[in-house]
């Protein structure tokens, strides 16, 4: 069976996940990102797939425990959320890790974001934390969401396996870190201490901000620490992503000298 | 006068200039952007501002040194490069350093971008390169336009002012680098030496490829060093843009443990 008809209901469905409107679940799209979902242990719910679709994605289809629909051209235009659909699309059910999960770790080295705004700087930062060898990220309120479409395109797989708990409260977040031994760390223009001086070694929830206005100034109050990213002027700030990159690649080479 | 007809002659070039289709002129674009442009050597060439344009907007148009047009609402809509214009718009002399300029440093550290496609990871390793010291930055024929609107809204300012020379040959660029004393050192996973052993403080022409295919077959015979960021499985790679912020906050690490 072919779906022909953009108003299927299992059609409308999709497009409303792909909306962020069933909160259960999240919108995977494209053949490298599904194929990722797939090896995940994220629990698969339908998968739509073009008449044209290659043979990889075929086989792709055929090793995964759901349903699995063929839809027209059309069909599957109404429900891309690219300019140039992809072939093949999966609902697949939200992660939703313990908190415990994300400081799984001997020396935890967990990523806080603080209303992070652009998906493509916060899935950059997942798939960085996830190189970096993260124990997980913490996603406080008033963030773009984890799993939209634009942000697991951006985290490239990393998504689906980084523990990453959202919605939580910056300042609980900070209280929870303390409670376990862990340091908190906000990256920001206004500290003294330079990011190469502080010693990752240590557990560590490493905060970095809104792209414009930083992390906010409860959490500057309540943190541990503060560091900055040495600058050449007159450059004042470093993209969010970028930021993350260089601080979290100065925690590994710590770390690597330790061991 | 007003300008409210968007097919004026004046605004239909200015849109030549945003399609990349005057290669001469540049098109910037929102406050903050423009007031970097005028505070820049960049000559100005017209600037074009909303009816209902801020008082700060106002004052910076009087400081510069080009013929300024009010716009009418829909003639900025039609102008614009964003969802929501920002009320202003400059169009300035696109900016031609020489060869030279790139290396204007005791021990230059250049980097060179290899067919780097996406905009905002062009425009963010522009803004790091220049918060991380560079001394100027070659794009090699097939890059995304370095002065593109949105390009030059992630380089936040920085493409005003570090010198970056395009559609260079990487070949080209690698035997002027060696003709200079400058080592080509490519970043890409399948390198043995970690970036961390790789010594920064030399004169160093760091090149970062393509999102998807990294840098050339022949760049990466013809370089000096290759380098790789050390990565958690199963991730395979950093953005390009987080990998350049990695690297080059590396270089700076090195560079101050010299001084």
């Amino acid at each position: 069976m072919i779906i022909t008809s953009s108003s299927n209901d299992r059609i409308k469905h999709a497009r409303r996940v792909r909306e962020g409107r069933e909160r259960d679940l999240i919108f995977v799209e494209g053949e490298r990102l599904t194929a990722e979902c797939t090896s995940s242990t994220l629990e698969l719910h339908a998968c739509f797939y073009a008449s044209d679709a290659t043979d990889s994605m075929r086989e792709l289809v055929a090793r995964m425990k759901c349903e699995a629909f063929e839809v027209s051209e059309p069909v599957l235009e109404s429900l891309s959320d690219t300019q140039n659909p992809q072939g093949i699309i999966v609902i697949a059910r939200r992660p939703e890790p313990m908190l415990d999960q994300v400081f799984a770790s001997e020396s935890p080295l967990v990523v806080g974001l603080d209303r992070v705004q652009d998906p493509g700087n916060f899935g950059t930062l997942v798939r960085t934390a996830e190189a970096a060898g993260a124990s997980g990220l913490l996603s406080f309120a008033g963030s773009v969401d984890a799993y939209a479409p634009k942000t697991l395109r951006s985290s490239m797989g990393s998504a689906f396996r980084l523990p990453i708990v959202t919605d939580v409260s910056g300042l609980g977040a900070i209280a929870a870190c303390r409670a376990k031994g862990i340091r908190s760390v906000i990256a920001t223009g206004e500290a003294t201490m330079e990011h190469y001086d502080c010693d990752w070694r240590q557990p560590t929830l490493l905060i970095l901000g809104n792209e414009a206005r930083g992390a906010s100034a409860e959490l500057m109050k309540s943190c541990d620490a503060r560091v900055r990213i040495p600058l050449h002027e007159p450059v004042e700030s470093l993209n969010v992503a970028a930021a993350g990159a260089a601080i979290l690649f100065e925690a590994v080479r710590q770390r690597k000298v330790t061991l």
